[in-house]
């Protein structure tokens, strides 16, 4: 047995998560303490009036009318605009999905509990026949259970995430006038605030669950764990429907503004004349936030079900060894502690001063927690696992020792720092990728579009290559249980890297506030800067995000394997091999629905757009408000609407193959949407990616490649423009959602396994 | 045994191949009636003065200053141009190719003998050790002779067709002055040539070296056949270079021209002030017409090798049943005769008068060949097979019916049929997914490309559908032997597809020579007309070459494994599993190459066409000839240069992965790259074809929908140009390359399978 006592794991995993929740809210009072108030009253909220602004400081550059009343004012009523509009998205979006969650936890009710005929005695256990376990109908009901958990969860992760970034984002803007380290510091603990809450929050959820659905089932692990999928399952449904509607709606405010703002009227980002610049920042809310922080959570979530399900049915389970057994939930826990450390690292060891300090402040997060959290695995598998023990391989029992399951966890990490950083050399304009991209815009928007397809193309080579190391590492010490541990590896440091991630977009929401507060242009190009670095920590994130989604997907779909009792998944098999050809088809008509809808909409979006300027007089000349709401209800209703059918094919797809296919050609379904997904979602992100710091680069003119490019409205920055707008849906729609496809489907899979097996594959059956 | 008694297959094969190219040259001789010459004598040639042109009719439609000696010498000077710089670049490709072809073979022929230390004893055969089969050294010399016909007979392929392609062009160019009825006659007929020539002399050949293979190898059909694989590996890497420096060739060309003239400089495509406009012209040859040639004929060869190698470890071979073991060539056999009739109905039977004819009397081809096709396959499949036999699968012998056999090759030939509509239903812009994508132009080019490449994604679903049925069928009947003639009868009126393929280009290279040459803008309609025909029935070629490589692959992807001696191909394997990871992402590698090569060199084409334009005074006004040499240097030098890394890329991965990883990984790979290949070539095909066309349909404008885009030169249009040349490199260069990576790696593991199962693997047996 492991060597930390059974009482210590109860006590230490809560306590861990409960020190994460307590250091978000910490952080959460910090960014608090910046008062959106002003001498005189004006604003919104009222706070206490010391005449300072914040921490006490005063502020460093006073500008003539920067200062003054009104603006802070403004940002406050912008930032409520914002929130409200964020909220009011939210709110319509759970109303429907509400509906379908209540539709398909019957379903999952209805179709496991039909296993067994909906009997309710106990019956032999699948993998130990001499002992007894509890009915099919229980496995239903706590699935079930669990499946609610997790979809709450993700839903208030992502929610929570969104009020505390639409808080931060006038809070950073008037930070930003004190100097640009300080804005970093608002934005940053913001991110914090997030990604602790969703780490820690998961984890304790989960935690309880397991104990009070440990209280029914007793000694019965297998069904105990089983059971426990559902809360992956939970957590991954409401991913979807959080990244591919928030992913519409943020695209579609973001093509709609710039197509007529940018390239028809010339106006600047962020412009307050421009009609969509509310949902544009709504978008980045809802879309980038709330839809980030349920796509990870989901990750989370289903990589510790994987790892849990298997570890039930190899020795720790067999043995009742609770400290083994719980080693997942022990890594995520010092994954916390490792990444609260590292967040002094940003927010309290260092100090940012300069722009060009930021970046490396970024990537210095990524590198210390990996590095930490690498002895961090060490302590956990040195007392949290037996010396050597036995994992459940495809019908065999597979001895593995404890530095072997420490190697895999440590790949996987390893190789999520690997994807973090070959993403950030393909779309981070300091490295010739980017700059390449930015020069063909010379030629105009053709080449450009031209380069950055193959850049992204290019993009997936070490990637791949660093997933499929991982994989082959930890599927041959440890079989899925490596894998699924490895995938928890890669999002050990998951606070971190959602800390960096929700920056960006807080960011950039603090630059459009600077811009429609009228603030002058140094605040503004001290956010640009803050926003730059979070275009590459954001598709760091979703570097991270698909590179933990194909692991879990593999976990996931092993564990499928192993549940719905086939040993081989042989693709020379007319099933597996027609099931392996349409699943890699899945991520093109997946990616079909999404792009087209964000460009459907995206005109209708323009026609209004162009609409309010052309009928509203004054508009242009700044005299006239703008009707923003009727562009948000655009954005709102176009996402909830558009979201229904890719939503509907992930959802149906393996219900409707495994029941009238059978669980080989299911199989081959995962396998091919698996491996065709994850290259066409990290080539659209870092296409995309690099298509807007392209952009970028060519508007900061900082060298003289780039001065020669410039400036904006030169021909070179028109084609950049556009090949920003085309790679929107790419790297904010369409790719991260292709995360959730290939994940949600193998986690559907495995939870209907049971039932798949029993009454799935009736066309072959009949015919 | 089959009804066929021996001695007649061995007659009737290489009658019907004969036929072929008497029909063949039949036609040619019906083209050259038309005369490159006038009634003064001015032109190149210098025919008979007749005071006619071509078949005795006058021209029904005299026009000022058209019918005159210096247009059809001027014509004629044209053509000799176009055909002198395609002639010219494919010597130097040859050359390239040559010096890989003599050091490949040395490959093929040192591997292969060292599978048992180049011993020239006889030994014992691998599936019936009671008989004696001669050795791998004998295999690995007949294999590196095969392989050599192979690839001379893919260059000749190419090269003769090339050849009759710009003899026709400028001859549909003039006969276009008679009406689009007798244009199209020209240069369908000059497709026919290609067609037929192709698939007979393909087919001839094959039957000659089985022949004379057979002399050395007596009873041992297993080696015999075996050596035979090489001749589909000689083809198809011919076709590599073909496709992938063709590619570049043209794409490079077009993008240059487009970019200055089309955009910059506002002149007309094919406008002969262009410097890069022969370039242009040259590419369509060398690139659409031998690359697709040697394309379609590599699958031809592969699918042939695939169906013969199963069949000689199949009861076929076991009983030296030589009519049944020669059922893949009788099928094609019947194709050529079917073909031909089917040609009757386009050229004699009945005539086009309108241009709205054009379409569908090319989609009747189709509809035409593939019934009486069903008609053919079922007369073969009743004389030339037993009524039932056996098949090897994996390891056991199955028993199959010939009606079942019938089935899987039908089911091939109807899922090309279905592929083609799809294809032209999301390519033709006379329906409704083109017009949504030339409406999405109002918004600019962000749009365009956004909804084209969703349109792209679609195009995917129904085909992969299609392929999957038709891999379900014929493996469910008759494992890979089904798979393999299921391709072949997809492939099997391959001298129809390829007439109807060839005759793009065709028009298009004529509408060319008739802007170059000055003739009125009526001709120019005329020939506007043919080639918009031709780029839907070019988006057709390109599924029917996707679809039949997509079973090709499988087929010789399954004779590999089981020559490589492995029985199941387990995704739940480490080395399976990251080889299908990894081979998911090789068609993104491969693709990044081609991409990137097409946008670097078209970068270096712009500089060269804006120099001219810019240093060569007069050249706008036309009173100076810009230097057309220099560009069609820096299209040759980039082709040639750029084909080499994708060439490699190719060529080497089966290698390095079979030497290093042995040939579970090696399974893997191909796997992965099949699944996640055809679904890229497909969308990167129809993508392209689409913006191609939607730019067509808003330069034709003949709806009020297409009007109101219009007309050339508008903000719509430009918009249009731009995702057209986008499109370029995806339909041309990238997309149809990828056919051969992955029927390419297949064949080259199938021929070195015996190696890779020997000294193969050495990573894993060491470490």
């Amino acid at each position: 047995p492991a060597l930390l006592p059974e009482l210590w794991t109860e006590i230490l995993v809560p306590i861990c998560a409960v020190i994460g929740i307590a250091f978000s809210l910490f952080q959460w009072y910090v960014v608090s303490r910046v008062k959106l108030t002003s001498d005189l009253g004006a604003s919104s909220s009222g706070g206490a009036n010391n005449g300072k602004n914040g921490y006490g400081d005063y502020l460093i550059e006073e500008e003539e009318g920067v200062n003054d009343q009104s603006v802070v004012a403004k940002c406050a009523e912008i930032q409520t605009a914002i929130s409200e509009g964020a909220t009011s998205f939210l709110f319509t979006e759970y109303k429907y999905v509400g509906v379908f969650m209540i539709f398909f936890a019957a379903v999952i009710f209805v179709f496991l509990g039909s296993v067994e005929g909906f009997s309710t005695d106990n019956k032999p256990c699948t993998y130990d026949t001499t002992r007894t376990c509890k009915p099919a109908l229980a496995t239903a009901a706590f699935s079930t259970i669990a499946f609610v958990l997790g979809a709450v969860t993700s839903v208030l992760s992502g929610f929570l995430g969104m009020k505390i970034a639409t808080y931060a984002n006038a809070r950073t803007t008037l930070e930003a006038r004190k100097g640009v380290g300080k804005a970093f510091i608002v934005a940053f603990r913001s991110g914090a605030v997030m990604g602790f809450l969703l780490a820690a929050s998961g984890l304790l959820v989960l935690y309880i669950t397991i104990n009070v659905f440990k209280i029914y089932y007793g000694d019965d692990w297998e069904g105990l764990f089983e059971a426990i999928t559902g809360y992956g399952l939970g957590g991954s449904s409401m991913a979807l429907f959080g990244r591919v509607g928030g992913g519409i709606y943020t695209k579609v405010a973001d093509v709609g503004a710039d197509l007529v703002g940018k390239i028809e009227r010339n106006i600047p980002e962020d412009d307050p004349r421009n009609p969509a610049v509310i949902a544009d920042n709504v978008g980045d809310n809802v879309g980038d936030i709330a839809g980030m922080g349920s796509d990870l959570f989901g990750s989370y979530a289903e990589a510790s079900c994987a790892a849990l399900v298997v570890a039930s049915i190899s020795s720790f389970g067999i043995n009742h060894d609770f400290t083994a057994m719980c080693y997942p939930l022990l890594i995520s826990s010092m994954g916390i502690l490792v990444c609260l450390i590292t967040t002094l690292f940003a927010t309290d060891f260092f100090e940012i001063k300069l722009v060009k300090e930021i970046e490396p402040a970024l990537k210095n997060q990524l590198i210390i927690s990996t590095v930490i959290m690498t002895v961090g695995i060490a302590i956990v598998s040195w007392v949290g696992l037996p010396t050597s023990f036995t994992i459940f391989n495809f019908g065999t029992q597979k001895v593995v020792k404890n530095w072997q399951l420490f190697l895999c966890v440590c790949v996987g990490l390893w190789a999520g720092l690997i994807i973090g950083f070959v993403t950030e050399y393909y779309t981070s304009n300091a490295y010739s990728p980017v700059q390449d991209v930015a020069d063909s815009c010379r030629t105009g928007a053709a080449t450009n579009v031209i380069f950055g397809l193959a850049l992204g193309y290019k993009s997936v080579i070490i990637p791949i290559f660093a997933i499929a190391i991982s994989i082959f590492v930890s599927f041959s010490f440890a079989a899925m249980y490596g894998v699924a541990v490895a995938a928890l590896g890669m999002l050990s440091t998951i606070a971190t890297g959602l800390a960096i991630d929700a920056y960006g977009p807080i960011s950039d929401n603090a630059g459009g506030i600077a811009e429609m507060a009228g603030m002058s242009h140094r605040i503004r190009e001290r956010t640009d800067a803050l926003d730059a670095a979070g275009n590459t920590t954001a598709a760091i994130g979703k570097g991270f995000a698909i590179g933990s989604a194909a692991l879990v997907s593999l976990a996931l779909f092993g564990a499928f394997v192993s549940r719905a009792g086939i040993h081989t998944v042989d693709v020379l098999t007319p099933k597996v091999i027609i099931g392996l050809l349409v699943g890699a088809m899945l991520p093109y008509w997946f990616s079909a629905m999404t792009m087209k809808s964000v460009g459907s909409a995206a005109l209708k979006m323009v026609e209004e757009v162009r609409r309010q300027f052309n009928t509203i007089p004054g508009l242009m000349e700044g005299t006239a408000k703008p009707d923003y709401a009727t562009c948000v209800k655009i954005s709102t209703d176009a996402s909830i609407k558009e979201m229904i059918p890719p939503g509907c094919l992930v959802m149906l797809t393996p219900l409707i193959v495994g029941f009238f296919f059978g669980v080989e050609t299911l199989s081959g379904v995962l396998a091919g949407s698996l491996v065709s997904g994850v290259q066409i979602a990290i080539s659209a992100s870092n296409t995309g990616g690099a298509w807007d710091n392209a952009k970028k680069y060519i508007e900061a003119g900082v060298s003289e490649h780039a001065k020669s490019l410039g400036p904006k409205g030169s021909e070179p920055h028109k084609a950049a423009v556009i090949g920003d707008t085309i790679g929107d849906p790419l790297k904010d729609t369409s790719g991260p959602s292709l995360n959730i496809l290939i994940k949600l489907m193998a986690v559907e899979s495995l939870v209907f396994a049971p039932f798949f097996a029993t009454h799935g594959g009736i066309l072959f059956k009949y015919f």
